[in-house]
């Protein structure tokens, strides 16, 4: 009997599911699209029946638990709430309602923890107690490992990291307030960075040839390694304001690691480097120097599952 | 046989000793002078003389270890490393030198922390898990309590919210860097925004009456209470400062409860309303209206030692 857990990532688009071995390996997988399924209890069930149609052929295998990270994820009471990007409205029970299908151990946490701890387990913060998992996506989610545990505060929603106010009377942001991180460092911040560079200056770009509404990270990204003066102004500006926001997370938290993940995280030393001097700058001399700001060893597509299986390694 | 610990609180001026029993009754105390031991082997000689001195009459008694709280103490390594207000340079081992002399479990952490534990033990964070201790005295230290625990982060050295940056290229602070939230919300940092506004407006102020240089925090507060426009002005301003980083804290850290201490807590309401004012206004709506700040209820004359000695039951 090998011993295997269930990562469920719940996303805003698709739900992936992944049966995985302690090794990490991922043994066998599938998905069902979240938004078709508008009703919650639809949801439950798709899911409990995808599930099941997962694990009946498999042989010899000992389930051990269900880890499940989803945005909005509250680890003390197993629920998703008020998801700005889920079909579901108010509060959802996910892991009493699942329960009434599967009888094991449950455990539900919010995407970017359900990463950090798949980084302790799997990737590249093996054996550190204290560190934290920045995803630079759509918006920008965080998940702080703290003396070896994470730290899911006292309501559970610790880790909000993207709304740090970052410029005072900045941006809106889709959270009601200002100025918070996401709104510059993200996918999503870039590009409107990128519109504002654009808008506000006369200087040669490729970017200029898009459609506005066409801009994305990843035209950025291209762009800057051809040496665009406004893409990299861009990464610049990004990092700038991302790294002083580190410096404020280090100076509180005192991590030995900070692991950027998700789609800006592809652009490399484009984005690592302007962040690294800014949070280096910013540091209470103490810490300087002593931070490894590095990208995430595990790949984009499986990080998310195998960071839900390992909540039920890391729990249970 | 009584359980007593001893607490040893590290200040620039003044080392206080005292002999606590669990209830946090000081049975016994006494202090010597800091700046007079500018050797520090000299210190530890006329600390462990006070020591003796102080327990060696007291009869009946259990001592189950000794707590200490300086600045800049280091947790991991018994040390106090570089600390800006006391007469030793470099890393000073306390805890191994101290041991020569007194072979009990010994303890050491910086100020702030030992704070924090004192609250958790004595004050008002008995049973909560994650509280947040800010000191505002002449600097702004934090101790954060997390999962039941303090938060050491890697180094030992986590805590320093001081040191967020509140205002980019903002006042030049002790450390090195601008704009460090101490800078701002302490009593050196309102004593600065009062002669910023004192010298950029014609505002009327009984604070004109003062020299510049003995202009304090005490004054300002007495200013504020008979309605002076500029003190008043100072308290709006040093609160919205402290509660925007203190927003920060709370969407990164989740705590139930902030809990306020130091020379210009004693404001009360002057400081807690713009600084609540100002952290609701920046939290994640998540958040809202469930953070409690308050005023320590432990009197300032003996906190430090009480939340030194803390140390001790919460550690052995």
């Amino acid at each position: 009997m090998s011993e295997v857990a269930i990562g469920i990532d719940i996303g805003g688009t698709c739900t992936c599911i992944g049966v995985v071995d302690k090794k990490g390996n991922i043994i066998a997988e599938t998905s069902i699209p979240t938004q078709e399924s508008r009703d919650f209890n639809v949801f439950i069930e798709n899911l409990s029946t995808a599930i099941s149609d997962l694990i009946t052929p498999l042989k010899n295998l000992d389930l051990r638990g269900i880890g499940i990270g989803a945005p909005n994820g509250n680890y003390y009471k197993g629920t998703v709430e008020y998801p700005p990007n889920l079909p579901w409205k108010g509060v959802s029970s996910i892991v009493d309602k699942l329960k009434i299908y599967f009888d094991v151990p449950m455990v539900l946490t919010n995407d970017a923890n359900a990463a950090a701890i798949g980084e302790m387990i799997y990737g590249g913060a093996k054996g550190i107690k204290n560190f934290v998992v920045i995803t630079l996506g759509t918006g920008l989610g965080s998940g702080f490992v703290v003396n070896g545990s994470l730290m899911y505060g006292d309501d559970g929603f610790a880790g909000e990291a993207g709304h740090m106010t970052a410029i005072e009377n900045g941006r809106k942001c889709g959270c009601g307030k200002k100025g918070c991180l996401e709104t510059y460092a993200s996918a999503t911040g870039i590009v409107n960075t990128v519109k504002e560079l654009l808008s506000n200056s006369k200087t040669k770009s490729s970017l200029r040839k898009i459609p506005e509404n066409e801009i994305s990270s990843k035209l950025i990204y291209e762009a800057a390694k051809d040496g665009d003066k406004i893409a990299l102004e861009a990464f610049e500006y990004t990092g700038k304001i991302l790294g002083i926001s580190l410096a404020n997370i280090v100076n509180i938290t005192s991590p030995k690691m900070i692991i950027i993940f998700g789609g800006l995280a592809k652009s490399g030393n484009l984005i690592i480097k302007p962040t690294k001097k800014a949070m280096e700058a910013n540091v209470l001399p103490v810490f300087r120097d002593k931070v490894n700001i590095k990208l995430s060893e595990l790949s984009e597509e499986n990080a998310a599952v195998l960071g839900a299986s390992a909540l039920v390694w890391k729990e249970f």
